[in-house]
């Protein structure tokens, strides 16, 4: 569905923000790129140098005379705007935007709109779109650069599509009986290098346990400790043989 | 809580970089901004360029020669890293991230550290952190520009303190008797001008009335719609009086 987000740029002024704005949408899985009403020089050296590896989205962009034909084919036409003001109210935010365009583009291709760095969307470029969208934004300085805008429109769509899983920690989570065969050497280790006494060990312990306890403690976590813990017994039973 | 995080840059390349990010910072209620290890030659000008309005966060910046001491004072400590590896899995998302730094923010400065645009961080940069971030991007292109990725951290924080609200419609959405009313004036005018006959109208009402159910009408919506009706059925009384 990512692939039928179309990202509307209306005549954007920074060869720049257009480059930003295709490394953006490839980091985020998007694709279809358009820029309606094109500026007659865009400087392309500044838009490569941001792009990066992605150059490519803007080579197989549309370009569009004007907004209307840019979006004529799409369904939900959604268009983003910091300010307030008439036509402006009852806006979305990109978070609950993203599952109502990837909703909508099953039918049909889609399309964000955007407009140029120095202005935005006016009232009759919001025409054509069925929804407002306003990024999040402190009210100290609510106007975002044109490609961060994008980006956070972006992530949101991508996060939304359900593609992306976080890496996961390869050692599982310790069972229960080797984190009471790690305490209980570790319980040895402190009596045997005097750090605490018979009587007082369990005290320490629940302190040790806490500590250890307030985040998972994995498999291989467990096994280090485990480790340190024999070597210094061992440690400790050399120094008392030398000290006989 | 948001101005208790402080952005950690480790050595940026980019002048035009650390002006995003300023402006990132500002747009999403962060101030706190703080360069480790800094470049002989950071492009001033660009920078200015690219904070547009947010130059102060650039002008209150910390400077610490390495990262241990940018965030000598800071409880937790959240490094970003798009490479996988040993000492890299577990990673959390920035959206999971937010809520747990803003909690930690409640006992004093916690940080958020970023790598050079051309390495990321490295392990031994990462030692100090005691959690590592994996921004979400997609197998294609998974390297974010580092302004944006900062913008993507800001951006999830700024939505976790929760200080945001979108703007609302003004007009509240339209009582029963209004849009009962509203249909009755449309039932008579379809019959007025000839577009539905008597017997056909329950059945064409429904899919009227479908249509503005779709999603919420408001009251001034509502009172378009019989302002439009009331017009039409004097264009049709006076068309009859004429035809007479």
């Amino acid at each position: 569905m990512l692939r039928r987000v179309r990202i509307v740029l209306v005549g954007p002024l920074y060869g720049g923000n257009v480059g930003s704005i295709c490394r953006a949408m490839k980091n985020m899985g998007l694709s279809d790129l358009a820029i309606a009403a094109p500026r007659p020089r865009l400087d392309e050296e500044e838009l490569r140098n941001m792009a990066v590896h992605a150059g490519d989205i803007y080579d197989r962009r549309r370009e569009a005379p004007a907004l209307a034909e840019a979006v004529a084919d799409c369904r939900l036409v959604a268009g983003t705007t910091a300010r307030a003001g008439l036509y402006r109210e009852h806006a979305l935010t990109p978070r609950a935007l993203a599952p109502r365009l990837l909703e909508a583009a099953a039918d049909g291709p889609v399309a964000l709109v955007f407009g140029p760095e120095d202005r935005g969307l006016t009232n009759e470029e919001l025409q054509p779109c069925t929804q407002v969208v306003q990024i999040p934004s402190h009210p100290d300085y609510l106007s975002l650069n044109l490609a961060q805008a994008v980006m956070v429109c972006c992530y949101e769509l991508f996060l939304a599509a359900g593609e992306f899983a976080p890496r996961v920690e390869r050692s599982p989570e310790a069972p229960s009986a080797t984190r009471e065969k790690m305490f209980e050497l570790w319980g040895r280790m402190m009596l045997e290098i005097g750090f605490s006494k018979e009587d007082k060990l369990d005290h320490m312990m629940l302190g040790l346990r806490r500590a250890w306890s307030r985040a998972p403690l994995s498999d291989a976590d467990a096994r280090i400790l485990m480790g340190l813990a024999r070597q210094t017994l061992w440690v400790a039973a050399q120094y008392r043989k030398l000290k006989r």
